[in-house]
């Protein structure tokens, strides 16, 4: 068969099925899930066995030794999996929640009522994770999905389809509801993007070159993540230990992360006394500085160009700005950010609102860590990824980033006039 | 200058005049507002008269009536733009609403912030009172935006610019924020939507032609209404004078607008009794009825084909089905429907309750006409348009479909553990 024939045949059965998904009552829902999490656990040891199969493959196929990280499941991750399934099923239910129902002059009752978007398909690479929680999340927030992962993935990714498919089953859902796709074929990605009548959002996870070569290519629209260059700005009105520890923490936390500061922003009447601090805990850390030269005459550290200021590094270095004040630190963010999360430190009450208002990013922070920009640091429960597109849904999407909002109309014969 | 210079020298202007604007404050936005309507008052002649030159050329270049009925301004319709932007302007402003703000285990505050999308693009056709009315709508909910008429109303539409750059100025906003486009070059529409650093979100208002060619070459996000087949179903529970009632007003109280009924259906139970007394409101109307076999053998009219149910008519015309109960009605909605508008007519509970939920339409609506789909009917102050897409907006879009929302964090030197 013919990867578009087979593709088509996918969306075709996905768009069927999402409209029983979307149907479906939360108990029937969070069965599919808890049954899902107890055969993912029981089967682990296919599961491994399988994953051990595509480990052996990537090793010989000569993949570098993040992406075998990233591919690698042990006991410990096929249990956060089953976790992961047994958690969404305890979210609250968002659809079918109707808000705002008024009376209007006309007599009608106008509300807003929370529905699933329809069939998802979700592009994604390597970890094979993401095959539970994405169709978990997908489920619960009513919707079917298409789920394609990387090629280097699809023995365990089939395994983990087993048990998603007998969860479905469980609960008297149609399989088709959260289709993995078999084929390693990459033309797959291209069909699953343009399949406009079946398909109505992509959710790409991984790397730059995936998404934009899903932002070139969809004709349907996207939620993505496309990469953080977040900042931290320390005013010249800060408490110097809370700049401090947060410029520690959100650099130094986690490296790898996408709310991890790229660029530490300073107002030079306080760099001078906060600085040096600060730079003590790089060294000692081994994170290689790269500053403006107002900050090299502070502190010794490498010349930052302007590549650095628009770099993501995901890596022990940082970038660090002197800068006039606020202004000059908005300009800076709103200037070579990617809109992701950005912080101030500041005790002063006008400008952290001034802040909070005029940066324009998907999480604007006073006086916190950049490392809290999450899904359940936030109170979503879950989180099928972080937006850093300015429609539909900003930052991290949960389950509510998953639906939208019909109008339901409540009358007893009204017409208009 | 070539096309493409222009259309970037735009965007990047745009660009920089969306973070003014975003920053703009609620009294300054309603008096750009107010000196904009007293500038449109004041000028109506100036606009007539350009608007007597667009209406020559149009009616020398063989432009159809329809056509030149839309192009057309008035005494009338001129004091209607004046108060459209009034009324704008006495909206509560949407901009920097903060909303959830809950303290979460870790003690950190998160919240909601509502925020304008940046730079909205907006591509119509001949009439040039949305030259006012987006202009206005984008302005309170804190965007920049670029216009782009149709060329056979260029004269009248930069009129109206000149109006609108006066309010601009009054208030201390930069020009740049609300451009109409001077150029009728066909390539600007190309340029436009695939400026992606310049502009955010494009608005399509127009025919089906225009949607699917911006639907097609688009390569940012569009809010876009492709079109409406709204129905309303008769279900064999209904009370028969609002049934009579509400299928009278949904199809003849307006013939060429989206939330017009198109198809009838019925439950075959109560078809006999309901269809000849509609049947003859309609023929008294001069509504050409288009019936499936059974409806025909109700009442002696044209038969209808696979092409009628897929139809907007946008004319004295309705399709009519006779089903077998709701279960058929909401397969017949969800298969050739356009997600517009779609109606039940029951006094049962649990028929309307699963109606509500069921039908995958941006309004749905239970003993009321789908006339009342309408942004000012829903108590929106005013529309930009009726999104038929899925995510972000559907149904009418007012100012708050015009803002997202951003996250933000409240610490006193919180770090993630």
């Amino acid at each position: 068969m013919d990867i578009k024939t087979y593709m088509q045949d996918r969306g075709r059965a996905a768009r069927a099925a999402s409209r029983a998904v979307a149907r479906a009552d939360t108990n029937a829902k969070n069965r599919a899930l808890n049954v899902m999490a107890a055969a993912i656990q029981r089967d682990a040891d296919k599961l491994l066995a399988a994953n051990a199969e595509d480990m052996a493959a990537a090793r010989a196929a000569g993949l570098d030794a993040a992406l075998l990280d990233r591919l690698a499941l042990n006991a410990k991750s096929i249990a956060g999996m089953a976790e992961g399934l047994l958690q969404i099923a305890a979210l609250p239910d968002p659809v079918g929640e109707i808000t705002d129902l008024k009376y209007r002059p006309s007599g009608i009752q106008v509300g807003k009522m929370r529905v699933p978007l329809g069939v998802i398909g979700i592009i994604y690479e390597a970890r094979p994770n993401v095959t539970a929680d994405a169709a978990g999340l997908c489920l619960k927030s009513g919707n079917a999905a298409i789920l394609r992962g990387g090629s280097e993935a699809i023995r365990s990714n089939q395994a983990i389809a087993a048990c998603v498919r007998e969860g479905l089953a469980a609960a008297g859902l149609p399989e088709t509801a959260l289709q993995v796709i078999a084929t390693t074929d990459r033309a797959a990605v291209g069909e699953l993007i343009t399949m406009q009548g079946y398909v109505d959002v992509i959710v790409p996870r991984g790397g730059k070159g995936l998404i934009e070569r899903v932002m070139n290519d969809a004709r349907i629209p996207v939620i993505k993540h496309l990469h953080g260059v977040c900042h931290v700005y320390i005013d010249d009105r800060a408490d110097v230990d809370k700049a401090v520890r947060i410029a520690d923490n959100a650099k130094t936390s986690r490296y790898g992360t996408c709310n991890t500061m790229e660029t530490l922003l300073l107002a030079n009447n306080i760099a001078p006394a906060v600085l040096p601090r600060i730079a003590d805990i790089y060294a000692a850390k081994g994170v290689e500085m790269r500053g403006c030269d107002a900050a090299r005459q502070i502190v010794a550290m490498n010349a930052a160009t302007d590549v650095d200021w628009v770099t993501e590094y995901l890596a022990p270095i940082i970038s660090i700005r002197v800068v006039d004040g606020m202004d000059a630190a908005i300009e800076h963010i709103n200037t070579y950010g990617s809109q992701h999360t950005d912080a101030i430190v500041t005790e002063d009450y006008a400008r952290a609102r001034r802040f909070l208002r005029e940066v324009d990013s998907s999480s604007v922070m006073v006086n916190a860590s950049t490392r809290f920009a999450d899904g359940f640091e936030y109170g979503l429960g879950a989180e099928i990824g972080i937006s850093t597109d300015k429609i539909h849904a900003r930052g991290p999407v949960g389950l509510e980033g998953l639906t939208s909002q019909k109008w339901v109309v409540l009358g007893d014969g009204h017409v208009r006039g």
